[in-house]
């Protein structure tokens, strides 16, 4: 008898995507090319907000090597670029066009757009078109009423409201009410590689095919074939290797839209690579909020209501996600507290600054730091401890599955699982909190600046409803698997094949996987919202079970016994009671299986399968993270002793990948609660454009993370009972190291808006002194 | 009551692909090109037959630009070209290495392989390798007796014997004994545009690519993936525009090898493409055989047994077809004939000359052509008319299926269908035989050389067993179908939306037929053996019926109907009463049956299915044609006054592209008949290596043709009743030909070979003279 071989998920293999990239092989944007193709260079306002009056394109045109020069005149067939989830009328008005027309509403917005043969001269040309306009006031605080916004589309476009309960007699029953203004700043992902798109026009085959897509390549073929009015086999997206995705890359951005239409129209592949400073003015930026958010507490410190009106700064246009962001805000807000009552309004804003959309853990993020702070201002104002008065409103495991009354990325909030209070109490004891709090007290008393800080949240993932797969063995026993998924580095290739390898009884290694393609496969969800792993993973063991169930039929009629007699092992069909140690190959069994074959019988050709996977809620994975921080008061840097993130997950399927994501998300959370913003003067003029005026962690800021993996609560919303991990390193990263700040001050709630800015933090320290 | 639109199976509408074309966006093998590609240049051995003793690459090497000059030793790993049906072991030894080792056995076979960065250092590097040898002698008639082969692999391989009754006993009883000795030349397929390949790897997707494949890119995936030792999913084929493809173009030659493994090896795409003089030295040739044929005839003219042996001038190597143009000889030699016994050896040959291997119509122009010298033989020794004899013969329609215990291309021959007789009747009506046969008497009496030549014969196409196609429709209402198929100019696109449009109610125009990547669609058969039409066809009839099916049974939930009393209309479900103008549009229905719609139930995601059409034997069209020829006595030039070409297709879905078909087959077929010959002298050196040796027929000598497209014998093997007509109109253009030359020299039997060249007919002229 033969023991069956460990299983390959939960095991930290090996990633499969690592070749290329560290043999220098990668495909980047940058290193795809085609013969004979142009290049492009955008043309940006340099007002905030003004009334375009002319833009002079002749100089630029009479430039040897340019092929053509693009205002909006040029292109006034095309719509303005529009939303993923389909038309929305409400919020059409608000879309961004793809090169501007008559306004410019944010410093950096496309408003010409030059071909020519080398990408210089491109840039060179770009220097020559001249923009008359007559310049606008420009609003850049989202939270000023709205009497004050001015003329135009700058105006508020909506509101978006949730709630349940009676949050007014909430507040009329309260023993304690909590008052809050804070604010989480201006920043966004600032990937290692600027974003770049490859238009190519396959005129032979009537083929438009965009390379260097990202993120959701099936989702933005059909916006673009919808925009273009071609059909989506008339249009393929084709991912490369990505440095770096984290929400921004792979939206449909004006510059995707022009590479498209000009490899078209000008007959000749077009190229762009987007620089530094067009990355930190034309892609999405995200998170800023303001919230004036109110809690009503009882006695015992137990919420009984929240009232939020918050402020989202959405900059000038609404791109592809339309309010998601802020509708996730609302929907996430409670985490994993019991909240009888709910009132949240989001006032969903237009400024003259860079249109916002998501970042890493979107609305999350931003949300976890204000109940958190809120959390900590109750334990304040009670006198209990943050420990303390978190036990008293977890919802237990008990009350799972949750439900609110709430929605989230258009999905009713329903926490499927969730132990809080026992992750709570792992991290509480991995990182020895007493003695922690204890130490820091005594070394703050000593005069040092020292703060411990915790944060609990509850993440999102696994969106549904729906994702397919399919699996093909082939007949040299290689499989493939594929997927409409995308890898923006996460590791999608190896945690798909090891799902898949589970159900097959094969070597990881020789499963392929297949991705960002859309001429490949019909459907697909790509990667966001940290749905991929649940989502493509489960679409794929459905599929692979469905090919091990074919080949143990097929192995039956040839072995002339049950397939219930047999399994599969090292990609080998074998008796399950392991008399026989030889079995069949299922390449052997593919071959069998063939078309041509006539051992094949009735089956369906192939040994191959397609599978989907519908699911009917979200699955939520939850964490708590615990930051000792220390403080220079002479300079208001903040040095992190010690970082503990405790993450349920579900179950990993690769332990090693969901710790790199863990950390890795910390890291650039860090940046946005200490040093990342997108600062605008008052005529709405960026001034971080370089990374000296923007300032990212790097690793002389990132401390070493200790990293706890719990897997107590399996999701209930899919067979394989995992969680998604892409965004729960940094979701809670604003909240807590807020929080051990805040303690290092004192603990009096002094802190209320991220990014902690040493200049701010020195502040604070010199006016306590004085 | 609306009236059901006429069927758009039978109707000429305009082709899918000529856009492209007309407006010079083809995408032929030339125009394929990648950055930083390297271009190959084959040096190929002067001698016909040499043992190697050094190939010096030295002094290409140090040119500037050479990045790499290989022969045998740096590809040492590589096995020789293999079979498309998988290996043989009895043929294996006579493979084509890629590059050759220790022998050369054909002048112009590759001996290095030159890599620079630009194809004209690329040729004058190529010109520096030196190659010195020991030279052998030339075998270059295949059927000296097997005792004269020089040694080595210079020998005969192997001996196809097909047969049945008893020949001997046939021989014994017959009143008659025909005995004749009958050669067709060599020759092949000589398109506008020659060759090409382009290799790329992917190294960021472990994927090996062939650009400008054609014919076969499925099968040649399997046999390049066996020879690289990769999954198929790590190797894709993708066809370009083909200039004419006929047989010789999309095997796998030692070329599209060299620049897969140099892609790999090298880092860098590499391009090939072939000169004219490369071509005729270098692509398959094919055709030659000398046929010893004796026919026991009884006493009213009817065939009672053919003895034939036949000698196959094979060329130096065994190529990807193996013995398969000799099979097919053998198994179709009988024609529309009853043939009580029959007994044939083909002596499958090797000889130091190009490699043979398919031409339109492989084995049955050749066979055509000595069964009807045979069949006019018989009326010329019978004193029967040339019409009379045939008649005598001609399986009845009564006989149908008519099986013979012979095999063709793998496959039982079993004539499905036919009423030969009939098609016979329609020609000679059609051409008015009877006063075209009177005045070319009158004529030749006058002095005129003129004569009136007949042909019949079988085609066969639709050879199994088994293809598959995808039919997905859009949420616009588009349709794609995606094949294996491969289109070599045939009209395939047009085709195969036709088809679908049909079961579909929907516009074929809105079709976007899929052929020739091997990345799409799993599995496929190309185009060859004329098959492409009924099979993938006949596949896409099943996938669009599933897709009709389920957007009846889509559209009858929604409009609360059953599907029955439903039908599509111009794109529309409509009531099937006529009751409802409206409708629901496909794309409506597609847009019900996305993953994410609510509305599809439990219905598998998209308004799309797979298909598979399988079938247990080819389906067999047929033929008659008619020629007029006038010889000039002085020039021995041959002048086609008129030209007939009957053909039952059983069902034309396009009968303009039928006629096409059949025209340009004809064309062709004339080369052979009268012009093209590839010469070799007795070292083996070849002869015909430029169009001002190798004589293709130009619009001046080919005549108006008539063509009769008759369609009284639908196939029985498929549910379209559909046969191909790919190769009917060159088959019997030898035959044809010949029967009418041999008829302006008096009807005597003069004519044994082809191609008649003016030279050998001046001799016969001048002979009959003196």
């Amino acid at each position: 008898m033969t023991a069956e071989p460990a299983s390959i998920i939960g095991a930290s293999v090996e990633r499969l995507e690592d070749r290329p990239l560290v043999t220098g092989r990668g495909r980047f944007a940058g290193d795809v090319s085609f013969v004979h193709q142009l290049h492009m260079r955008i043309v940006r306002s340099a007002y905030a907000h003004a009334r375009l009056k002319a833009v002079a394109t002749e100089a630029a045109r009479a430039l040897p090597g340019v092929v053509a020069v693009w205002t909006a005149d040029d292109i006034a067939d095309l719509s303005p670029i529009d939303f993923r989830e389909g038309p929305n009328e409400k919020l059409a008005p608000f879309r961004q066009p793809v090169l501007a027309r008559e306004y410019v509403r944010y410093a950096g917005e496309p408003v010409a757009a030059v071909f020519a043969t080398d990408p210089y001269i491109a840039e060179d040309a770009a220097d020559l078109v001249t923009i008359e306009a007559d310049e606008l006031d420009a609003v850049i605080d989202a939270s000023i009423p709205a009497s004050e916004f001015t003329a135009g589309l700058t105006t508020e476009p909506t509101v978006c409201r949730q709630g349940y309960g009676d949050v007014a007699a909430a507040f009329r029953e309260a023993a304690n009410v909590i008052d809050m203004d804070l604010s989480v700043g201006r920043h966004s992902g600032v990937p290692l590689e600027t974003r770049g798109a490859i238009g190519h026009y396959d005129a032979a085959r009537d083929v438009l095919e965009l390379h260097g897509a990202a993120k959701v390549p099936h989702k933005n073929r059909e916006a673009m074939a919808r925009m273009f009015g071609r059909s989506t086999a008339g249009v393929h997206l084709y991912e490369g290797h990505v440095g770096g995705g984290f929400g921004v890359r792979g939206e449909i951005y004006p510059e995707d839209i022009l590479v498209l239409v000009a490899a078209m129209r000008l007959g000749r592949p077009v190229k762009w690579l987007e620089d530094r400073r067009e990355h930190m003015i034309a892609a999405n930026h995200s998170r800023q909020q303001r919230h004036r958010i109110r809690a009503a507490v009882d006695a015992q410190g137990r919420l009984i209501g929240i009232d939020d009106a918050f402020f989202h700064d959405q900059g000038a246009y609404i791109r592809t996600h339309g309010t998601r962001v802020a509708d996730t805000a609302c929907g996430i807000l409670p985490g994993p507290y019991r909240l009888p009552h709910y009132r949240v309004d989001a006032h969903f804003r237009l400024t003259n600054k860079t249109p916002a959309a998501t970042y890493r853990s979107p609305g999350r993020y931003e949300t976890n730091f204000v109940r958190e702070r809120l959390m900590d201002a109750i334990a304040l104002k009670l006198g209990l401890s943050r420990i303390e008065v978190r036990r008293r409103n977890l919802v237990s495991p008990e009350e799972m599955p949750y439900e609110r009354p709430l929605v989230a990325l258009g999905d009713e909030v329903v926490l499927d699982s969730g132990d809080y209070e026992g992750l709570l109490n792992k991290a509480l004891e991995r990182c020895e909190w007493d003695r922690l709090e204890r130490e820091a007290a005594e070394r703050r008393k000593a005069g040092e600046y020292v703060g411990l800080g915790l944060a609990m949240y509850v993440e999102k993932s696994g969106l549904g409803p729906i994702d397919g797969a399919r699996v093909n063995v082939h007949t040299n026993g290689d499989v493939e698997v594929i997927t409409g998924g995308a890898s923006v580095g996460q590791g999608f290739e190896t945690v798909i094949a090891q799902v898949c390898a589970e159900t097959l009884g094969t070597d990881y290694r020789r499963i392929r996987v297949v991705h960002g393609r859309t001429d490949r496969i019909e459907y697909g969800i790509g990667a966001h919202a940290t749905r991929a792993t649940v989502m493509t993973a489960n679409a794929t063991a459905v599929a692979a079970g469905k090919v091990r169930a074919k080949a143990l039929d097929m192995a039956a009629q040839l072995l002339q016994t049950e397939p219930s007699k047999l399994t599969i092992r090292d990609g080998r069909v074998v008796n399950s009671d392991g008399s026989d140690s030889a079995g069949m190959p299922l390449g052997d069994l593919a071959h069998h299986l063939r078309p041509l074959s006539s051992t094949r019988g009735e089956r369906e050709p192939g040994l191959a399968a397609e599978g989907w996977f519908t699911t009917s809620h979200m699955t939520y994975p939850y964490g708590v993270q615990v930051a000792l921080v220390k403080i220079d008061p002479g300079t208001g840097g903040v040095h992190i002793e010690k970082m503990l993130i405790a993450f349920d997950i579900g179950r990993a399927i690769n332990p090693m990948l969901v710790r790199g994501q863990l950390v890795g998300g910390f890291a650039q959370g860090l940046g946005g609660a200490l040093f990342e913003e997108f600062q605008y003067d008052e005529r709405g003029q960026p001034l971080s454009v370089t990374f000296a005026d923007y300032l990212m962690p790097t690793a002389h800021e990132v401390p070493e993370v200790d990293v706890l993996i719990a897997e107590d609560a399996a999701s209930t919303t899919n067979p394989l009972g995992i969680k998604g991990a892409g965004e729960g390193g940094i979701a809670a990263v604003g909240a807590v190291i807020a929080s051990a700040v805040d303690d290092a001050l004192g603990g009096k709630g002094l802190i209320t808006q991220i990014p902690i800015t040493p200049q701010a933090l020195k502040a604070i320290i010199d006016g306590q002194k004085s």
